[in-house]
């Protein structure tokens, strides 16, 4: 036996939905996008509910996006949050989003992130994140959120890395609604 | 701008150190292996003093190996416990290692997990944990281990996922002692 190759890819309709280089200039527009690409996957059948994106924080230009491709890809890890992570360092060709000599990005997530994504967060080098649906949102409809607790916000805000949560918490909403209507995998219950 | 495609694949030496399907039935042995991806990973240059690798329960068979990879693929999420989930599920071909009809499966880590692994545990299917060096030995060494409290461990065990913490541990701080002595990058420090 060898060691196998693993390969992270989006799906082919992401790049008409997302072009990466557009411009998102409000906190608004990058989590609608965010949104958008969880609704589109949840349409299109590529994977569960939750969308990602990171932005250059003062310009707006979209760096990369993630949407969640557990079951796609038969990979747990592969929360929306770690393959926008992943994407992003590949094409900027570094390990951290906050080396210097780079921008400061930002990360939009269509909802709160689990632990693991959490975890993430902190090695990533983001310095800000922007959440939709909330973690009790997440709960209602099925989804574990693994060890998320209030102190976890705070070790990363006390790192220096600022959060907005609840923007257009109600459309991000509807997007786990409708893929709870469609009988969708709950691959984390 | 395409979305560029993200491989991971493990160093050419772990083939040889830890060849998959090997037998390892105790819990020594299996936490033995980790601690040797750790120190071979630093002496080769392959990266940070960390490995991981993935069991069947009963048997003690070797299905996947990882080595911290954050530095030589310039990705954040590599961790070896990361890495050793996703290559333990591309080679069984499903998102759960813990999914119906597979044995049941242990990840032996050289190091207790940080806050991305942690969550990754509960998401992975795995249904034991063991564990070498301690979240205060990576600490005094300058390695940050994210937002984990004792109720992260709870949480997990709440949900069936059993811990032995502490494996071998002296002979685990060895390799991060060894890393720091020559200088290695901390990544997340």
């Amino acid at each position: 036996m060898t060691d196998p190759e693993v390969r992270v890819r989006l799906p082919d309709w992401v790049a008409e939905v997302a072009p990466l280089g557009g411009m998102y200039r409000s906190d608004e527009a990058r989590i609608r996008l965010a949104v958008t690409l969880a609704r589109e996957n949840v349409r299109r059948g590529t994977g569960g509910p939750f969308g990602a994106a990171i932005f250059e924080e003062e310009s707006g230009r979209l760096v990369s996006v993630g949407v969640n491709s557990v079951v796609r890809l038969n990979n747990a890890t592969l929360h929306a949050e770690m393959v926008a992570f992943m994407t992003a360092q590949a094409a900027l060709g570094n390990w951290s989003l906050g080396a210097p000599g780079l921008p400061a990005h930002t990360l939009a997530t269509s909802c709160e992130p689990c632990a693991m994504c959490l975890g993430a967060v902190l090695w990533s080098g983001v310095s800000r994140v922007l959440t939709g649906a909330s973690r009790e949102d997440a709960t209602r409809l099925g989804f574990d959120e693994g060890p998320v607790f209030p102190e976890s916000y705070r070790y990363l805000e006390s790192r220096g890395i600022r959060f907005d949560r609840q923007v257009l918490r109600a459309e991000a909403v509807t997007v786990l609604e409708e893929y709870r209507r469609q009988g969708g995998v709950v691959y984390n219950g």
